[in-house]
């Protein structure tokens, strides 16, 4: 295993161990910070500016130009060229930060207007009952915040928080009405939760609604993932089990509540502070989370329940929050492409592209829009969890041991989350390995592993003596017994290999179909925005490679991170935009895959990987 | 122990056992109907005809000019001039009905515009989703029922509800509000409950929205007397156990569930199908009902949290009915004067009377009323339970057992409800019973049962062998051990009488302080409204003996049931009851006798029982 040098970046603190040679746009992407790169990181635009505060790193190996003399003396850098080579702290300027999560995070530490949550808190001072002045608690609080209206939960507290505050209380409000009430004053703490909720990952991110800060995020595997890896398994125990539906929205429910603590308690935050809570999913997570029967989802033509999620309290759903805060699920655009999506296009404001544009989000569902002549259209195709690292023999989520990264050298070189020795895969590992594979020819366009006698010549004895035989098929090592943390070799498996093909044979079989029906070529796409849940950078040249994406100019394709908790958050500290979300699942255009029969050809042609390097 | 008759109404078909020389009145009252009886019962304004459709009943004894000779002949009788006789089915004519429920219960048969129930219910046919036309199954609905939004928990049943409906679904609605899907046509089952939660009796009416047609009625000593007897114990609890606001919460909110559950058995009606729960009780039990704390209402100057109540649904409070449906909470007039006493006024519309009236409503705590010159004056006094039976050593409820009437005409004579051996008393038992006491010269003014010697002479040997001693103190024998249900006596202890007393006592002197403040003497008073969730038959001779009532002329007082449960379903069965509700609680002034230091005196000296025959 090689040796990792820490990355710190600036101001956020965040810390990423990565292999020498990782260039820190990548190494950024691992802490959460989405840098500008509209020239897809060829070192022509300059806008993924970086100041290297101390310690290690090359100079850009190209590019230059973009920065002047001054700048390079300074410390700066363009992000996407400049490649670790020992410890090293990295300031991300304002700037750099990615346009669609730029006008959130800038506000962190502007005062930028973008900032304007639905929910609000303010400190009343009211004056005290008399004998002659004995107005409920509720008339007091009302007659002195004319217009506002306190709800259940809020008067529940009140008759306390009056009395513990000297009758002079923090209120929370939601339009006009009043969510809850503490004594003193706490107007600087309001607080809310985004959450991407994933067939396979959930990630829920605390945010200081004053600031647009990020406080504290938590993830952990989709529980759900017990009655069935995808969507459809869970919508037939909801069809076929009668407490199906009711176990599967408890698993989740009690998953988020489990998020909501970690975070909160990584946060300083009681769960009783959050305010609101927004919700990005595809419409079988969304449904269930709601408690809706997603069963007509399963059954032609794949009709949600709502376009638009009614109003939902967090007190309905019995979630660790407020009870009165408002549960915002994002709006639908149909069948199974549903809040995700939406909240992809709103994290990206896809729609605002005057040049042909793919939004392509890589999870178990994957979901693809298209922007093109002012329209925009959206499909969703069964991808499996592959890239999530499930069903993958020693498949994990991209936690400390999963292997992150693979380069192949003459042998292998692997990243492990956390520098520790690896206990398996995760999405961007998987992806790194295959694509290797491929170059090093031990897999076949077929996804076969070749036994050693069929290895072609010239290829590295050390990683042709990887390949090894068990029960009759050949899998690959890509960490040793005595390098695991296990004691047993961490391996990636023919299965696997098929697991891998058919989640890609489904994302570009539906990118082609997207693209066919708009009567574009994959060449005139000015950009492809690559989305997932990885936590992890997916390396572009080997996304191509391996066939997810069509075969487009390199630098054309960005990865644009977790566009749906992105987008969530969006929503979160704007009420607009969460009107621009409505707006969104109202125009975008649902293209039903499986009602289509050229998909299945497509999809088995897009089983075959590429014959030479993609791009 | 009397042999009783069992008197049947038409067309309710509810039946009570009565002893022979009942008056119909009282017998009718028994069984839930109220009559009209503007003339106080004596027999001149001919407002409470019934007919005798089959058995034996007394002409009647006066009164017979207000009826026609024709009328007597077919059987008509003034019901508070006609006693039984034996077995008995009598018909109350629609316009017999006492006022306050007549515009209700006349409603069950014709169709007056009164029964607008904001809640109500309509079959929508849909067109079933097609390739061309896959709108959400929310959008679906809301396209054909124009202005309408469908909320959370009718979502949750629209796509099931949808699909076995062939697309056909009635949907109940709240304003504009879709609060319940339903699969086909049952427009016709549209229910709700009026609850009056007493501090120590709770009582829950099933209703027919559509006919209001009381369908059932359950009814229980609140468990939350294991706490307390009385709201300030209860207050207490809130205020000196951290769980203790939670325990008497969920011991209501489960007490709740268990009414609805034996009402909606009794009428076949699925406790999902109630629509709309209307509560009326005082403010410590309408606060802890919501899970407010209740303790401001322990502190001066005993301020409540809300005048009006937020907006609730049933599943914020976890009871069984459609979890979106409206939990309508009373609302409450200032200190202890609550919702039951703004019930009170909706149910008799005091305030439309133009001569002086009182409203006197007799439970653990006592509401009294009074409507003058144009304004409702409102104040509370604390009671005690012994009125429903509690804090007396043999007291229960007016259920299956107890003693209920008491006369003595020579010997003992007793009416027991359901015409068994007695297991206690009631109330209307024990007010009977010292009445009759005081009268024969057993009880003296100040309360004391005298031993054997010191009873007067020419007592009645048989009445005054009752006169028992056990630890130093006297007491009555109502039943001897061969009489009752438990072997053993059921006794009238010295401490009973000192509880009635005090009940007696706070009643009193806050009718003669209310009375005082308005200028008024008793013999100005109009009319004197007896209300009280008795259960039964309160007897005003009886009530005015024993000094509960002041000496007015008795015909001018009129016993008018639970008026708690009346006007909360005034409430339930049109959207303009609340509004009313509203407007009574904003304009009664609340009188706050715990200020007022004339009270302990006032109430020193309305502890003494009255001299003679009250009125």
């Amino acid at each position: 295993m090689s040796q990792e040098f820490k990355v710190v970046f600036q101001p956020s603190g965040r810390g990423v161990y990565v292999l020498p040679g990782t260039v820190l746009l990548e190494a950024a992407a691992r802490a959460g910070h989405v840098i500008e790169t509209p020239c897809g990181g060829m070192g022509t635009c300059g806008k993924c500016l970086v100041r290297i505060v101390s310690g290690e790193c090359s100079p850009c190996d190209s590019g230059e130009h973009a920065l002047t003399a001054d700048q390079v003396a300074a410390g700066y850098r363009l992000a996407c060229r400049c490649r670790v080579q020992g410890p090293v702290t990295v300031e991300i300027p304002e700037s750099s930060i990615f346009q669609s999560g730029a006008k959130i995070l800038s506000s962190s530490l502007g005062g930028d207007t973008e900032i304007k949550p639905a929910v609000q808190k303010r400190f009343v001072a009211l004056s005290p009952p008399v004998g002659e002045d004995q107005r409920s608690d509720r008339d007091r609080l009302e007659d002195a915040m004319e217009g506002f209206e306190v709800g259940l939960e809020a008067l529940r507290r009140l008759p306390d928080a009056l009395r513990a505050g000297s009758f002079g209380v923090t209120v929370t409000t939601v339009d006009r009405r009043v969510v809850r009430v503490e004594p003193g004053n706490s107007a600087d703490r309001l607080f809310g939760m985004a959450f991407d909720i994933g067939t396979t990952t959930l990630v829920g991110t605390l945010v200081d609604l004053s600031s647009g800060r990020d406080l504290a995020v938590a993830s952990m595997v989709n529980p759900q993932t017990s009655f069935g890896d995808d969507v459809v398994s869970r919508i037939k125990v909801c069809r076929d089990a009668s407490d199906g539906l009711k176990r599967l929205h408890e698993t989740i429910i009690d998953a988020v509540n489990r998020l909501i603590g970690e975070a909160a308690r990584k946060a300083s935050v009681h769960p009783e502070e959050l305010c609101r809570l927004v919700f990005a999913g595809n419409t079988t997570m969304q449904e269930i989370l709601c408690g809706i029967s997603p069963v007509a989802l399963g059954e032609l033509p794949f009709v949600p329940a709502f376009r638009e999620a009614p109003r939902i309290k967090a007190g309905d759903l019995k979630l660790r929050a407020c009870a009165d805060a408002d549960v915002v699920v994002f709006p639908q655009i149909g069948g199974f492409v549903g809040g995700d999506t939406v909240a992809g296009i709103v994290a990206t404001q896809l729609d605002r592209r005057d040049k042909p544009a793919l939004l392509v989000d890589v999870g178990t569902n994957g979901e693809i829009v298209l922007a093109h002549a002012g329209r925009l259209t959206a499909t969703s195709v069964a991808a499996g969890p592959a890239f999530e690292g499930a069903r993958i023999a020693q498949g994990m989520r991209a936690t400390n041991g999963a292997i992150e990264k693979v380069v192949f050298d003459g042998d292998v070189r692997i990243n492990v989350i956390g520098d520790v020795p690896p206990t398996g895969l995760c999405g961007t590992g998987l992806i790194d390995a295959v694509a290797e594979l491929l170059r090093s020819g031990v897999l076949d366009v077929t996804g076969r592993i070749l036994p050693p006698d069929e290895l072609p010549r010239g290829i590295p004895e050390a990683i042709g003596r990887r390949v090894i035989e068990l029960g009759g098929q050949h899998h690959f090592v890509l960490a040793r017994e005595d390098e695991s943390a296990t004691g047993a070799p961490v391996l990636l498996c023919q299965r696997d290999i098929r697991e891998l093909q058919l989640a890609n044979g489904a994302i570009r079989a539906g990118i082609m179909l997207l693209l066919k029906a708009a009567g574009l070529d994959p060449v005139e796409l000015d950009e492809v925005l690559l989305a997932g849940a990885f936590g992890n950078f997916i390396r572009r040249s080997n996304a191509q490679r391996i066939g997810m994406l069509p075969p487009i100019a390199h630098e054309r394709i960005r990865f644009v991170g977790n566009t749906a908790s992105f987008g969530a958050k969006r929503v979160l500290l704007s009420g607009d935009q969460m009107e621009y979300a409505c707006r969104v699942a109202r125009l975008t255009r649902h293209q039903d895959l499986s009602l289509d029969p050229e998909f299945q050809s497509e999809f088995g042609a897009a089983m075959l990987f590429p014959d030479g390097d993609g791009a």
